[in-house]
Formats: structure tokens, sequence, C-alpha cells
């Protein structure tokens, strides 16, 4: 696709110029302004590549595809933009926080908001299927403190590396999922199974062009967590298994050092386990801010 | 969705280096570099942008919505690339030629590759209905040479701003196309309808949209010309008609002065009508290219 340098010509420059030109003649609102800065970028985009017309229809043709594998079970655009890196670049610009707090990182599509709570210490391994994993986990504000009364939400895939919503009919319906309260020392702790990495779907346009490209398709090991308490910021984040073999290579660009964890090797009620110890800071909400 | 100025941010910066970084390992061809120079564009306009995360949403929704209103009748798609001018920019890349001969512009949608042959002075207005036209064309080299047996196909829309194949309960086949050859002179003539402009699709995503932030939806009145001759560039173009008050606003940012002609008022077969007279200039083919 990629014919030559960038070239600059005047009757290339003209259209961008006619749009901003036509739109800046529109009513108010964001949206003109949003529209000729979209407008701006492409068409950079397009005098640097230089696509010949058969290049622009293969184009056409990969767009039109992403938009017919989407349904209301497969977000196709969200998987493009998760592995083009855009999905976590937009996550980073809303999750500003303190250096020292938990960072965000990408909730991904499996999160489910009806999960049951369940009690500290509780099994989240529906059907004890896999290695035994014991996390204990600590929430604490900026100087040290703990945070007593948040609510801790988990979800992870299982053995295999599948969550049980992409798995109805083989795994027991909240396997791997709770929502927990931490207790006056900020702690909370739970049972479940060692989760395995993955690979995004790679049946579809956007695998199948970006594995074509080389990009990366696997997602490390990880937990996620989503946490909030009364007065702090939000922390939605992963802990990543630091000994996956594609821990510098998540396909979506979600592993930040501060989240990458070590699973320990430990006795788990006499038997044979891993033990996963972590604390998350939380950074207060800021002023007049919902979350 | 514009929340501020932009900013330079090295954990911003990080994702697209992570990217090429990443791509820059990949097998050799092209995709890997037009993937990563479409990432940095990707992310510079999202880093400019500064979308929250319910504007990406919408962002990613607006998306779902184009693909799932593209099917084997309906490209739209192309027509947001069309309203953007980002298909008149890709055409103006590939179809460079000599300051006087005539400049392309986009083939659009409507075309028919099985258009019948026509008999010079013949009428290709099959139901008869509008205003009459008689077409007097003529086609030369840039020394001014007539080009004989060149093959010219035009079709437009009828005196309501409908193609054909639009309508194909409403209209005869192939009502308003035909294929002609010039003769010694280089001329080629035939009777018509003056075309009216229309609206391109404004029912679905992309018109809505692009409507709502004030862009034009509107084709100025055109009749569409390929040309082909041996051992010339084709030029694939539009006549448009100088009065129409959208001339400077067409949507798909196709008009280009030397395309602008008058209708003249005509006294067509003993019948008050209009008559268009207009050269196109053809350059020679380049060593070694097709067309």
């Amino acid at each position: 696709m990629m014919r030559g340098a960038m070239v600059s010509n005047p009757k290339e420059a003209a259209f961008t110029e006619a749009f901003a030109q036509r739109i800046s003649k529109a009513d108010d609102g964001s949206l003109p302004l949003v529209l000729s800065t979209v407008v701006t970028h492409l068409h950079e985009l397009i005098r640097e590549l230089r696509p010949s017309a058969a290049d622009w229809r293969k184009m056409i043709e990969f767009l039109t595809e992403v938009g017919h594998t989407t349904d209301e079970r497969r977000q196709e655009w969200g998987l493009l933009f998760d592995l083009l890196g855009a999905s976590a670049l937009v996550d980073e610009i809303n999750s500003r926080r303190p250096k020292q707090a938990t960072p965000n990182t990408v909730r991904g599509p499996f999160f489910r908001a009806d999960t049951p709570k369940r009690i500290s210490g509780s099994n989240i391994s529906l059907d004890g299927v896999g290695e035994r994993l014991a996390v204990f986990g600590q929430l604490l504000d900026l100087d040290g403190h703990p945070i007593e009364g948040a609510e801790v939400t988990t979800w992870q895939a299982n053995a295999a590396g599948f969550y049980e919503n992409q798995q109805p009919d083989l795994q027991p319906e909240f396997n791997l999922r709770g929502v927990f309260k931490t207790d006056r020392e900020g702690r909370f702790d739970y049972l479940t199974v060692r989760p395995a990495g993955y690979s995004v779907p790679e049946d579809g346009p956007v695998g199948k062009l970006l594995g074509q490209a080389g990009c990366s398709l696997r997602r490390p090991a990880h937990l996620h967590f989503i946490v909030t308490a009364p007065g702090f910021q939000t922390i939605t984040t992963h802990i990543y298994d630091g000994s996956d073999p594609h821990i510098d290579e998540d396909a979506i660009f979600g592993v930040k050092p501060e989240l990458v964890h070590e699973f320990k090797c430990s006795d788990i009620g006499g038997k044979p386990g891993w033990r996963l110890d972590f604390k998350f800071l939380m950074a207060r909400a800021r002023e007049g801010s919902g979350s």
C-alpha cells in the first residue's frame, strides 16, 4: 500500500481546506470541530500512504467485513481499537492520577455488572477445575491508611483461558467472579484457580489482519478488578502473572509494571497451590468529580 | 468531544512507540509499515481530541451502525469517505496528469459496466421525461489533434435526480446511459434530458451525522463520463451544470473549475431545450502504464 514518501501538493491539500472551510460555517457545538480534526488527520494519513485505487477498495472491504462481523455478542470494532493500542490510550487519557496510585488499565469485554457478592475467604471457583490460587489484597490510600468498606469486583478466565460468559454450557454461571468488601485493615481475600493466558479472537477480519502483520494476539494471564470506595477514584485494573511468557506482548497494551506480580508456590488448605499478595493504592477523588 | 488542547505526555506517547516497536519485528511486506503509519495518525488524533470514555463509546456505536447499514446494495463506508473528502483525495493522488488535460473526478456508485452502445445522435432518454438537452463533445490530445475511435461512456440522473438503477420500477433499464465512439474529428453527440441535482442518502448514520455537523449533502447537477482511447490516460470525470445553486458545495468534493459548464438555451429539433458543448483533453499514457 505504501507507494512513496510524503509529497506536499497544493491540489491534495485543497480537499482538507475545503472541508474545514465548509464546516466552519456550521452550527455551534463540538461536532464540526471534532469532524474537521478527524478529516485533517485522515487526509494526512492518505497523503502519506498514497493508496492506489485498489488499496483503497481493499480498505473499504476490510471495514465492511469488520462491520458485518460485529453483532450483539461480538464487538469487532472494540477489538480493532484494542489491538491498535487506541483503547489503552483513551483509557490513559481518562485516568490520570498521582504517580504512587495504582494505575487503571482497560476493562475488557467480559465484565458482568450482576456479579454476586461473596464473603471474604470464599472460593469463587465453582467447578474447582485448575491449580488452586489464594488471593490476598489490601486497599490503602496514598498515605498508607487502610480503606474499609470498599467494594472489590473481580473476574478472570479459567485454567483453560476462558471466561464463564464465553462458555455458558461448560462453566457454572458466575464461575470465577465475585464482589468483596474490604475489612477494617482494608483487606480482602478469596480462593480461586490460577488463570491461563489466552488469544483474542483470531477468526475475524481484525485478528486475521493484525496477526498477518505480526501483531501479538496473546493476552498474558491476569485477574480483573474494579475497586470503588466513596471519596476515592475508582480503579479499573488487572493484576498480571509475571511468569507468563507473553507478559511483554499483551495484545491490547494493558500491561503496566505496577500491575505485574509473582504468583508464589504455597500450601493452600493442605494442598500445593499458589498465593498472590498485592496492594491497591487509591487516590482521592478530585473535587466535583463523580469518581 | 473536544476537551482541551493537545498535551504531550510520555505515558500517552508510549502506546504509539510500543506498537511501532512490536510491529517492526514482523515479517516483511508493506502491511506492518502501513499499520504503524495508521496507528501513528490514529494516536495523534486521539491525543488531540482527548475523547472521554463516553465519547469513545459513541464513536464505536457510530462505526457499528455504519457497518450494519452497509449491505450489497448500499456502501455506507464509501459514502462516509466521500463526504469527508477522502475519496476525492485518493482520486487526486491517483490521477495526476498535465495541467491542460481534463481532470478526473470520483466515479460514484451508479456506473454500470454493461451500458449499451449507441450511435452518435441517439436519444438516450428512453422515457422522454424532462427538458431536452443536446450534448456535443469533442476529444482532443494535448496538441489539439482530434482522437478518433475513442469510447465515451456516459450516465446521469434524470430530471428528478435519480439514476435508472435507483428506480428500476420507475425508469426503463439503461435510461440515460450510453457508450459512444468518437468520429474522425474526435466528436460525439447525443440527445438526453437535463439532469437534476440530488442529495446523497440522508437516512443512514453517515448522512445524519454529517448533516447535523453542517456538511452539505447536495450534489449539483452533472453528467458522468468515462473516456478511453488506446495510448491515452483514461478520463473518469463529470461535467457540472454551472447554474446549479449547489455548485460550490458538492457533498463529495468532486467539482473542479475545468468541469463546470454552461447549459445554453437552444432550439432542439424544433422545440425549446438546452445545449451543452465541451472538449475533453486527453494526456498520453505514460510508458509502461496500463492507462
